[in-house]
Formats: structure tokens, sequence, C-alpha cells
């Protein structure tokens, strides 16, 4: 037991290590170093993220049954989108999670079975060309009754990829994620996701399970909603703490050259790896990365006590993975890249990072 | 003739050989020893599971014509589920059966018919919301009139994988297993028909082609329904047998990190290979190499003679076989690794555990 409270110690000092100033890797990387500087990244916030990533990884052991690694659930799918949930589901599957859900529209789910039969896919949502004025009140309450019956088994829902922005499929969605904060379940809100939370930030509001992963043009916009201001480059970090403080405390991941994130206490960044193309579908694998390293995070946090916010955690984990795979894949395809080739090298990325014992 | 004799004589001591304490391969696979005692697994009880496979496995002969090798059918897939359906008839496939029928529900099946050109699939199945009140009766006739078509022609049926749990849907499947058990026909419950059976276990009880292979929930249903208590890993293998003898003399597969099997006569293990990946889909492999190994064994036992339970022999050979898939498997991808890649190396662990002559 003394021996088991030293590990746990070592471990929390190790992973307050890795948050702070990781000098020796960015002197190793030096070129990274350079394109941050360039990019007007700030080199004083870089985390070894490598070394987080390793943190929260769990072993692997033969006592586990299906199940103890990860249930993750993606929220999105519908008429016109296929692509994105399936890659988010697929690529929470492929760094180790041990069950991935789909919780899409009846029209999207036979495509999104057919990419796949490792991906549990129900079709459960309607969008409004479907469903008859008279009966919005009795199918939504359906389908989130549905839902209902899977939710508490989550380890982490992602919302968004490929949802599309339907008024009475986003209103569904709204009492998901009402019901999922109320049963704690975390939730990635990525894409379309992003939009509906825009314009709705209560539904996120000072839940600290929350993650937003926005991109340039998402950022922009929650910038503008929140902040009521344009984004200022010259000082992005700021901008950023001072957004997710403003939101209550959730965290945000910054999608860009190097990656920023904040849970409005402080602000880190990666800037590892990476790839200069730019194929759609690359978020798509970082939410379904950040939820996995997430619920590793919570894990982690439950069984040692340790105070680190895991959603920070597990984007940083994430961004690294996505980032590092990202750049296999570029390595190999350069211009042809695509995200499915990225998905392909997300396995010997985690290997090369952190090597299963 | 007398040569013949002695050939069959010579094939069933080296059987009886094989159930029994298998010291050699024990003490040479001394690391799965030592994870079988840590892990409460008796290791007096493992069998030499490869001779097993060897043993039961058909030599392949030009002059036999398709079906001779086995046809598998799995009843499964339902609007929910498809990919387990999938898992299962496509594993039997790559074992080396002729022909693998998955009977599923008519949503289900464009989508099983989109992961795989090799298998045959059936729209057959109705779940309720599908189905009028008062067209029950009718179209479960029919159902029930369409299966009967094919079902003599089976080797063995897999009941489950994907099945959910429509009651309607249920009832269909209840009364296909009754007109299987009036034909013969082996059963392997896997999944969502072992919820069926564990509610009505007169589908089952005293029939000895009945092999029922529960993960850790499912065991532990099945426990606390027949033997009304908890499972006690203390005398796990005294209770297994227990619960077999309780539901006359069905073969149990209990599932973990040590596989255990027992008939109600007899309980036995298998240890060998495995890996720590617990992504979902594996049980379906297994329930498809089960209905494989099960058909060949009563085809040896038919020749030969033999009065070594062929449930029990389908089930040691299904499970070191899978095991040995996962290994493999996993020694390439790791962490990555998924049902589909365990999959493919179906025919690579049975070339290295019993090579084509």
């Amino acid at each position: 037991m003394q021996q088991c409270s030293g590990g746990i110690i070592r471990r929390q000092q190790h992973l307050i290590r890795c948050l702070a100033v990781n000098e020796t890797l960015i002197s190793v990387n030096k070129i990274t170093r350079m394109q941050s500087v360039m990019s007007g990244a700030s080199p004083n916030l870089e985390v070894d993220a490598l070394s987080i990533l390793r943190s929260i990884s769990p072993t692997l052991d033969p006592n586990k049954h299906k199940g103890q690694a990860g249930k993750i659930a993606v929220v999105g799918g519908c008429r016109e989108y296929t692509g994105a949930p399936y890659f988010s589901a697929i690529s929470a599957l492929k760094i180790g999670a041990d069950l991935s859900h789909v919780i899409c529209t009846k029209d999207a789910a036979p495509v999104i079975k057919s990419y796949s039969p490792e991906l549990i896919v129900h079709p459960l949502l309607e969008e409004s060309y479907n469903v008859r004025e008279e009966d919005r009140k009795s199918i939504s309450t359906r389908v989130l009754a549905e839902v209902d019956k899977w939710l508490e088994r989550f380890d982490c829902l992602v919302i968004g990829p490929g949802l599309g922005r339907d008024p009475f499929l986003l209103d569904c969605v709204s009492d998901i994620m009402k019901h999922a904060r109320q049963s704690n379940v975390p939730m990635v809100i990525d894409g379309d996701g992003l939009f509906l939370v825009t314009n709705r930030l209560d539904l996120v509001s000072g839940y600290p399970l929350a993650v937003l992963t926005p991109n340039v043009n998402e950022y922009k916009r929650l910038v503008q909603t929140v902040l009521n201001c344009e984004v200022n480059d010259q000082d992005g970090p700021q901008q950023l703490l001072s957004l997710a403080s403003s939101i209550g405390g959730v965290t945000i991941l910054r999608k860009g050259q190097s990656d920023y994130f904040s849970d409005g206490k402080e602000v880190k960044s990666v800037s590892i790896f990476g790839s200069p193309r730019r194929c759609g579908g690359q978020g798509d694998i970082l939410s379904g990365s950040v939820a996995v390293f997430l619920s590793w995070a919570r894990q982690v946090a439950a069984k040692e006590g340790t105070h680190t916010n895991p959603a920070m955690l597990g984007c940083i984990a994430g961004s690294a993975l996505m980032r590092k795979a990202a750049s296999l894949a570029f390595e190999d395809k350069k211009r042809s890249t695509l995200t499915s080739d990225i998905i392909e090298c997300l396995g010997r990325s985690l290997e090369d990072i952190c090597p299963v014992r």
C-alpha cells in the first residue's frame, strides 16, 4: 500500500511536470519550435504531450473485460453527411476503445453501418422533412427515451460530426445533451455541434466535462458570440483563456498550425508533428481521439485522485496522437493523403509513443 | 479394413489422451500457466487443445464436393445490429466451412450483404415495429415455413449475434430453435440468444447439441437464474459443472482470461495464447468458429464412432483457434487491434496449428 501510494504520488508529480514548460522537448524539436515561433505560437506554453499521453493510457490487462477500455458514442450522421461520424467512431476504436456507437438519422444508418461492421449504429434521429408538425413532440420524446436507455453506458459522447443543421434534429440533440449533462457524461463537441452550442451556450456553460474543438471559422464565431469581439492573434492564448473562462470553464481545443488548449484556468499548446495536408475529416479523427483519452484520463483521476483536469489531458493527448498519425500518413502519401490514411496510422503512432508492455 | 479399424482406434485413443491432463503442454507454456494460476485457473483442467483441433479438422480431399466441409447459418442481425452476425458468419467461412448463411431482419439484410459477397443473407425475420398486431400469427408462420425449407441443410446454427431483444423477433427465433432441435441440428447460442435462453431454459434444457458461450455478464445471469446464487470464482469449475448439469447436459463455454468448458460431466480449460484487447465482436468470431468445429467433430464421431462429446471438442478447438488468432493480430496491431484484424488471422492460425497436408 505504501508502495502503491508512492506510485500514485510519483505519477501525479510526473503529470504536473508534463504540464509544465518542457524545455527539453522544445530544444529537441528545433524545427517545430521555429515553426511555432514563426506562426506566433508561444513555446513556453508547450507541454510534453507524449508523456501526458503515456500517463493516461491504460495498461492492457488480461483480467479486464469488454467495455473497461472505453465505450464511446458519436451523435451525428444525417441524410447529407455520413463520413464524419464514421471517422470519429472508428478512430475511437483504433485508439483502443472497446465499443464505439453512432447515433444518427434513419437515412444515414445503413450507409454508416456499411463502412464498417465494427461500429454499433443506432438509427434513432429524425430530420424535419420526415416529421409532420403534429408528430414532433411524440417523436422527440421517443428519440430521447431510446437514447436514455444507452446514455449511462457511455464513457464519453462526441456531439456533432456530420450532424447537419436541421432545426428539429438540433432540438433533439439539445435534449440529449441536457440528459448527458445530468448524467455527468463528458461531451466532445465539434462541427455542427459547435454551430448548435454557439447559439445555445447554456447547453455547455459551466459544465467542466464539455470540450469544444473549434477550427478557424468555428473559433471565430465563438469569439464573436461570447466575447463580442474579433479574434486577436497577437494575444491568442489570453483570448482563448478568456473564452473558456467566459463559458464557465469548459475546455477549448483551438485547432491550428499549433493546437492550443484552455479550461479557463491555464493555456497550453502542442506543436509537435503535424502535416500540411488539410483534407476534410481530420477534425473527426481528433474528436474521436479526445473522447477516448478524456475517458482514460478520468479513469486515472478516479483511481489515483489526481487533480489535473482530465479534459485538458484528453485534448493534449488527442492532439499529439492526431498530429503524429497525420505526419506518418503524409510521409507515405504526400499530397494524396486522405483521412482514411491517417486513421490507418493511428495504431502505429500510438505504439511508437506508448508501446504496449 | 483391419488397417482402417486400427487407425480409428488409434485416433480414439489419441482424442482420449488429448482430453486428459496435458502436463507437457503446461510445462512448455510456463507463462500461460503462471497467468492461469494467478487468475484462479486450474492447470490440471487444461487440455491439449491444439491436438484436439488437429484431430477434428477434416483433410482437404479433392474428391469432396461443396457443402461437405460444413454449412453454417447465423440467426441474427436486426435494425440495430449488423456487424455481429457478419463477424460470426465470415469467421465460419474463413475457418473452412463451405457455405455460410445469415438469417436476419429485412432491414439488416442489405447492410450485411454489403459487408461481403461471400455470405448468403436471408431477409426473413421481422421486428415488432414493422408488424401489425393482427398480422403477427401469419407472419411468424410464414417466417418459420421459410426457415424450415433450409433448416435440415445446415450442419449447425449460431443463434444470437446481433439478434436484438424485440419480443416478436425472439418469439420467432424460439420457434426456429424448437424446429432445429426436432431436426437434431446443433445450436451455438451467444449474445441476445443467451438473453432469450436464460428466460426460456426449456428451449435448450436436455439438448446435448446446444452450446452456450456466455461472457462475464451473461454467465452471471445464467448462474443467478439457474442455480439461484451468485458466481463463485473460488470454486468456478465445480459451479460451471453444476450449471451445465442443471440445464440437462448442454455444453457451456465460459469465456474469460482462461476459457472453461463443461457438459455437466466434466470440466476442461484452455489458457494458451489470447490477447489483452477486449474490442467488441470477438465473441462473434468464437461462436462462428465453435459452430464449424462442432460440425467437424460430429462428422468424426459419426465416421469413427468416438464417444467424446463433439460439443466439448468443438468448443475447445474454437477457443484455441480464436485465442491464437487474437494473439497474432495483437502482435501486429497492438492497442489498435479490431475484430476484423483477428478474422484476418484465422487462416494463418489454422495453418500454423494444423497445416494442410
